[in-house]
């Protein structure tokens, strides 16, 4: 493995150097002033990066995994049901927790390589005249899959139904790289960790939430302490926190929130759809097939690529990284060894990309795929290459 | 504030620039080997300075409170009881932790300024005949008061009562920096976190258990997901986390043991014994009392200065920081405006200490106070002097 | 010596957090245009911390004494001659290489802590009715004495005398810490470095020239090639090098500069001036002389303080390392033995010096020397109480 | 362009993390015996880079340029003449420095593209009888030609024509990346800089001197002082600077050296051979030509490739920037507008190499030359999978 060459995990991502000196500071008092000017604005970019005006924003100390267990303790009851579907490996780790929480979770059944099937969510809510569905909890992009799921059909969904559940939706790998739209999509809370869209190493669990989902805290009877949504409230009411916070990260997220504003979310948007066009004008060079089923799933930061019969998919990340000094990601749960994965989000150039394409070439060649090298790599330079930007085409001329 | 001076508050604490370097990583494969060669001396690391050679060494993306909480939450059932002493703000939040999970605790108030009164404990746990006490709750150093207890006390306590409860010891500002005999004292689970006496950025929970708590844990009945030692532990068995792990902070933790390690512990105990006696030694020639009782309760990492009556503390420690840049802790709790605390653990030399308290020499006499500027450092200086060690003494002559 | 306390050597200098990420930089092409970004500004500031509207500022990749070579060798035939004064070690040093390089100096000796008299320049430069004299070399303050010399007495003196030779001021240990005023004093050369006032790492000799500098360049017959004058100016033109440039350390300049003149250059000399009236507070405390002979010389940007008959004041130097981790400047030349010397500029606080006199006090006590600890810590304490700003005050009523 | 990408200039390389933080220090003193520990080791490294057992090793602040006005006037007289062949940039910058030095030089003019004709100095040299010829220079990696000269050639032709001059090499970009034998060749100045093969910023001017070179200083009559290798020397001995040292550079050059002897020497330059010979297969891919007359004077560190007649290279250099991100050199001199330049030197994988060549094909095509994207990054590939090492291979069975 080599420190020198970019990563291709679906996060953490690479890392811009001017957030790893952010994210490096002296120690400073936490219960100083300081402390206030770097978490005021942090949350306040986060607010925007998520497209709302009102999202209380919370960030714990812990990582996606943790803001989920915050989401569900802090709203539910022992015995609540939930709506989920299960399509992928990170779906059905967040249906585990519901379920070691004492929740009983109402699972729709959905392929690996499917989006969330919002008409059977209709269905089920219609169906639900008691109201004993609380929350809804959506994937919006399932990093085991490579797909993106449409929120805001869960949200009309919900709607037709006339249901009051909260809706939850796990942002991890969207979040500051593909559309979000809290109010829009009337989401009730967003997690998300600063490892991904952020562009910081992992650290922080970072939440939306909106008024109802707050309000909902004062009855909810899950016990939680370190993960009380309350008690975080009411310390950022002093601009502290309630125990030590992440200083660094903070401060990181704070120039993170920055950069994406800065670059206009549409820009960072459509940046990573440039980049995600070349990895998959690469696969289809390749002849191997995406897991998403269809092109209106495929994810803008991850995609995960099916090997043909016979074929090892892990060997290929392993001899990447053995080989030629370069992560990516294995197929997991029923993936693997069927499926490896390209993480290509956060802070990462079609220049890069083109690196991990051509090692990829490279580890597939060796193995003995019908794969000829520079052949993906063409085919992502061609995407690349017609995708600059109008200024950068005049600058040229 | 400036981030030139060093800071003198109970944690983080001043950090080392190599601990700096070694937690500001470009990102790597957490899933690759690199990250084992990280996780695994990082652990072994804890468990030596902990004393221990069996202990479970577990390292959550958290604060010492989800240190805490997974403490409680893998080994008890809600409606258990857990027996512990009140005699701080550390150890008054801990009973609020374990009320808010369904746990009944058996209150020893004790005074601020005290220590957890071990004869008290045997009393209590030998009358307990049924043994519903499931757990006792120790914190050994506790922050608010500066005030160190008596651990092996508290186990003898347990000992002599032949009872079969837990203990868990609130490790947070002692190890490290003061004696902790996780094996000889009978620990079963100590909790610690990074940005202390590890002289690390806040970000982990660490924790050693014994295989008695670890044993707990497949009984457990208090929700957790996050916090589950069991999922980390298998996790561990593979090199890797249950969710995404801290890379740089863990990077830092293993030079931060082995630095300690290197050192020697008798020699980071006596370190620390050094600047405290000093910082001692200024606080008795300004005249003013600590609020720790005795002197066999002096903690060393961390000093509570009790101010004249009308003296407001808290404007000593703002002064400080707004106009000489130092940060020094505020009292707490019932401690509030009538005390300061001085941090002196973790990364500091003597001539660091006695910048410190040269401010507040200034600070005090800035508000009126009967202290004569010079007189506490002269007094550290003494200490300081005297102390030093005789190879240094050596190579002088 | 510990990495964690601040050092007191006259330069290089503690350096700000802030400046230390600016230096570290990933590399950049040096003929992209992102170099001329921080070429600029970097050339604007030092331009303007010299206070001058059309000084020429050069900056090469060497230290001050290549700076003065520089100086030289652009404006000089062999056999020239120029005018100097000889009170110290930096001032004999400069000395020295003109007569390397084959020019005549007329020394006006001058005892170790004196300033240049002035006076005595204008006698000589009177009777130098031939103007055989081509420059005259002032060092603004002497590093090895602690002694500031008055420049525009120098420029007075040359204008009394109606004589027309150039005036080149080492400017290394003063320029961002003193007044300094290239074109009220009608400096024709000021040479500086990065490692003092500017707060940097050492590795750029940075330089301001005035017209007739520039154009005495052209007829120069010294031979130079590295630090020829011409050829960087051309290369500036085209905001590049005729060489590879240090792009970190003029990255950090460019910060430097900018951080200087947002202080205020005039709030910047103040803060030098309050820090070295503490120091000298502390040393007649103590009972010690300066160097310096008289208030008008003294430097306040190094204070050279001799020692006792029978004391080694190299001895205190070699503790302060050896015991305490603290570094300080030995006696150099005909002080060695005789005087130590704190340097005080750069990036320093009143609280970082206090540790540096109490440190020197442990070390002075430890030898044994009529010191009382404390003593000169409290003198300086005294000065840094009076000397908070109103603002300071207003705030903490 | 984008500090994401890695740069492709023929120097400074892109810097390996480690050394980026071995540079990047807080302030030491300089004259303390932290120095010594790092200038001691950083040297011995050099010398053991250079494959010497004597050479002294010097090392100035300042750069490759600096490095050889060092070498011309601590050894030669004005009016001495030394023999030079001129065959692109960087020997002609050479040519004109020794002239600027009233040093006559004997010109052998090469063609661009061509090495040192080593036949031709023989002839020379032999003629010259009466020894007039002082020194002889030879620029052993042509950096603006992509051409590497036989050294050992040309001390065979002194050698051949019993000629005593001493012998000069520009090792600036080849040491520490292509064989060079110090001894073995008979070499007495070795010049190198710190931002080539050693992977460091610049600002360090590295040189290896023989005893003979050492022992012309005492009689050298050319000014200098700054480069003074006497001064330099003497210093030394006290593991101390004539001036302030660059302690940050020195320290990363200790570590550096300690890395490339780590690897081995010879592993080093195999790298360096596999990352050449793919860029050369990609660009006989191309259909392009190399500057480099012949596959012997190929140079593993930097490939100049011509480009078609009405085919401006410069313009290719320029979109790599303003498109891609990506930093390459433009042709020098009487190349420019002609050629481009790959610099394939210092720290730098296959994997970065492609990306470096696919950027270069997109802006070819872009530019209308009948290139087709991802035919010489296939053409790299099939190099980087061949020349896997065994180990690599073997481990990925």
């Amino acid at each position: 493995m080599s420190l020198q060459n970019p990563t291709f995990i679906p996060g953490p991502t690479n890392l811009p150097e001017v957030l790893r000196k952010a994210c490096d500071m002296p120690t400073i008092d936490h219960r100083s002033p300081l402390f206030g000017d770097i978490l005021r604005p942090a949350r306040a970019g986060v607010q925007q990066v998520l497209k709302s005006r009102d999202a209380e924003i919370l960030i714990f100390p812990s990582t996606g995994t943790g803001g989920w267990e915050t989401a569900l303790t802090n709203t539910l009851a022992p015995g609540d049901t939930v709506l989920a579907a299960r399509n992928g490996m990170f779906s059905q780790r967040w249906v585990d927790m519901c379920q070691r929480h004492g929740l009983t979770v109402e699972i729709v059944e959905t392929p690996w390589g499917e989006g969330i099937p919002a008409d059977r969510f209709e269905e089920i809510l219609s169906a639900d005249k008691a109201h004993k569905i609380k929350a809804v909890l959506a994937t919006h992009n399932e990093t085991a899959t490579g797909v993106r799921s449409d929120i805001s059909a869960v949200r009309r969904a919900m709607d037709a139904a006339a249901h009051p559940a909260l809706l939850f939706v796990d942002g991890v790998s969207s979040i500051g790289s593909m559309d979000f739209r809290f109010d829009d999509w009337g989401v009730d809370i967003a997690v998300s960790g600063s490892q991904k869209g952020f562009m910081l190493p992992a650290g922080l669990a970072i939440l939306g939430l909106s008024p109802k989902a707050m309000a909902a805290a004062e009855t909810a009877t899950l016990p939680r302490a370190f993960f009380d949504i309350r008690d975080m409230k009411r310390a950022y009411d002093n601009a502290a926190y309630p125990y030590t916070p992440l200083v660094g990260l903070l401060n990181g997220l704070n120039l993170s929130t920055k950069m994406l504003l800065d670059e206009g979310l549409d820009n960072v948007f459509a940046r990573h759809r440039r980049i995600a066009d070349g990895v998959r004008a690469a696969v289809a060079a390749w002849g191997l097939p995406l897991c998403a089923a269809t092109p209106d799933l495929y994810s803008d930061t991850v995609s995960a690529v099916r090997t043909p019969e016979g074929v090892d998919a892990t060997e290929i990340v392993r001899r990447a990284a053995a080989d030629y000094g370069v992560a990516f990601g294995v197929g997991l749960g029923q993936l693997s060894g069927k499926a490896f994965r390209i993480g290509h989000l956060g802070s990462l150039t079609d220049v890069m990309m083109l690196s991990g394409l051509a090692t990829l070439e490279m580890c597939m060649a060796d193995l003995g795929l019908d794969i000829r090298p520079g052949s993906g790599v063409a085919a992502a330079q061609d995407v690349y290459r017609k995708s600059q930007t109008p200024q950068a085409r005049e600058a040229a001329e």
